[in-house]
């Protein structure tokens, strides 16, 4: 018998997990994502067991893979987490803690679900893995299944950060750089991906990638000591890392490792809210698709794949979604980088452009804020902070350059 | 009275560590580097105080610091060690493990060192910090600098890789871009500094950075369970990274942790093989600089400031000096990326382009190579790898592209 169970996110049907590959065949892609639940009263599991750097396997009892299966030649997780008690007085808090996820074998937090995904891809005998991306799980499932036997297919916008379509051809995989959107990109990867019998590791679709992913939120626990903050904030794309926060607090809260689960605050670019605007407008939560523009690349998700669990998830948490423009974004990278040397990619500072914002509300609190990306992975959005003015090798030039920093 | 002591490298005079900020008086900044040394007699040190993914400060004992002196906000070391059974087999080798420092705070080896340099300068009460850098020594000391209270000023050849140098000013750094190379910066760093009374973290002035660098040794001996290879694969530039991986196994080895020292071998592009150079001519051996060309930016050095060290540890571990071609170094950065998802900048594949190349000497042996930057470093290095085709949102176009990849 499987140690876990999926269930539909809208009718709540529950199947066995060789019953359906993907998502509830009677809600549909959209409206039935899965979710996978335990019988926690089964799991038996301690705090002890678990160390600060080790990589996501440690947490092999609450995921859904099987015992002896494929597990990744990198180091996935185990990414720090930093508490900040200077910044976290400077904005009010009780504390602030950051996880950083830069430092993730391919730079990403999307390490994580592909970690999982490739795992499932062995266990089920699929010998071709594909996915739809805006760059990172891209990178991610280029990167992970370059060591193995799979084959792997991937989609994503043409117009992806440099660094990140870099990271693709290097890890030889098949690239179709598609001249669209993320949304053109995924639809079309879901009919090639169907017609081929590839194995799907796309965002919402796949319920194992969640799974992957809640393991930032079990680490939060782990590392703060079991200390567990009052509100985490994530920045939202697809809706699934927001969603993987919830889960990740909900599981060790069931098993009694923890007593409680923050207040999840999703926070989005500006110009690709659609999961804020589905939220604000309350209950019942329905797909409301929008166009996007925004330079935070990772989280620009026109048609988010994950809106409902994503709004399930946070209302359920009581917290809420909130939205930053493409200016506070830089300049919370920027800021970010200044005070901690935590340098995140636009998306992945989006969270702390969040925290800035809504501050004056989260005073006295413990707050953690998850930064998804490294900065490295696209430089280009930080370009008009970097002024590059050649000073000849000779040294009164340089003195007089110093001159000007000093005054 | 303090733990350590300061040797000179080439006089062998030792003196204390308040009697000497950087290089030995009599002998100059070049032959005269100074090596840290202790009473391993008085180290209390054993085996299991030490685990897996802890930062560099677990190894506080042997290292030059004082005990409640400033450690860094960021994670330091601690990186991934991999075992790759697969490649070890395909090459000959009894074993074949990988460090990967890719995922240091700053994406470089060089964490090491600028975290060393920052606590000195706490403890020696400065309040500014400089360095020469080819880039990451640089972004490096940037970063880790961000969140102290030091001022930090870098001078770097305008030619670094962008991401380099992107990092530097989003972390606020002072950056004076010289119009020339790694060597002209050092020079006239080296003379502001004096001028300005800066504290220094230039490669070989500054003796405390190859302490820093060391804990790479002493993580692999920790991370592969204290078996220790027979042969440490190294890219070199001013040569200071190498040295310190004598360094540290030799400090393991007298404190009776370990019982040899690997072979260490250098690895140098062949446009910039000035150690190698020097060490095949044999003793004395005797600074003779060079002119540079490579795309190994890290270590495009002409005129190696550690050599003597270099030259005098690499014969002391009985290793030996080789070179690679740019084309062999853009080749492993691929194959190496391609087979283990490990992704390299240029100088950081280097040591596998040179395993690569002497790898039928080494069959039978338990070898490690240390991979120092992560490629995301350096994309333009790798754009022939890149080829990005556009294809048009539509189902057809797309199974065209895909037939092309299965065919």
């Amino acid at each position: 018998m499987s140690k876990y169970k999926l269930k539909c996110i809208t009718c709540e049907k529950i199947y066995e997990p060789d019953e359906v590959e993907y998502t509830c065949p009677a809600c549909g892609n959209r409206m039935g994502t899965l979710e996978v639940i335990y019988d926690y009263e089964d799991i038996k599991i301690n705090r002890e067991e678990f160390s600060k750097y080790e990589s996501i396997w440690q947490f092999e009892k609450i995921l859904p893979i099987e015992k002896d299966s494929y597990r990744t030649l990198l180091h996935v997780g185990g990414t720090p987490l930093y508490d900040v008690p200077k910044l976290s007085e400077e904005l009010g808090l009780k504390q602030l803690i950051i996880k950083y996820d830069g430092t993730n074998p391919t730079a990403s937090y999307k390490d994580r679900a592909s970690a999982i995904a490739i795992t499932k891809a062995y266990e089920k005998g699929y010998d071709t893995i594909y996915c739809a991306s805006t760059g990172n799980a891209a990178s991610s499932l280029a990167g992970l299944t370059a060591p193995t036997k799979l084959k792997t297919f991937i989609f994503l916008p043409a117009s992806a950060p440099i660094a990140k379509i870099s990271q693709l051809f290097i890890y030889g995989a098949n690239v179709i750089p598609i001249d669209g959107s993320y949304d053109e990109a995924f639809d079309i990867s879901m009919q090639i991906g169907e017609e081929k019998g590839w194995y799907c590791r796309n965002s919402a679709i796949n319920p194992y990638l969640l799974e992957g992913k809640k393991t930032g939120a079990l680490e939060i626990a782990v590392q703060n000591s079991w200390n567990i903050p009052d509100y985490v904030l994530v920045s939202v794309g697809d809706g699934t890392v927001i969603s993987s926060f919830y889960k990740g607090f909900y599981d060790f809260y069931k098993l009694g490792l923890i007593d409680k689960i923050p207040k999840i605050i999703g926070v989005q670019a500006e110009g690709a809210a659609a999961i804020k605007r589905v939220y604000d407008k309350g209950e019942p939560f329905l797909p409301d698709d929008i166009e996007t523009h925004t330079i935070a690349d990772s989280i620009s998700v026109g048609k988010p794949r994950d809106i409902i669990k994503a709004c399930k998830y946070v209302k359920a948490s009581g917290g809420y979604f909130i939205s930053v423009s493409d200016k506070e974004i830089l300049n919370a990278i920027y800021e970010l980088s200044l005070k901690t040397g935590i340098f995140g990619e636009p998306a992945g500072a989006a969270a702390y452009a969040g925290l800035k914002k809504i501050s004056g509300k989260l005073k006295g609190y413990k707050v953690a804020i998850v930064i998804t990306g490294n900065g490295l992975k696209d430089v280009k959005a930080i370009e008009n902070f970097v002024k590059l003015k050649k000073v000849k090798p000779e040294i009164n030039a340089v003195r007089e350059v110093i001159e000007e920093y000093e005054n």
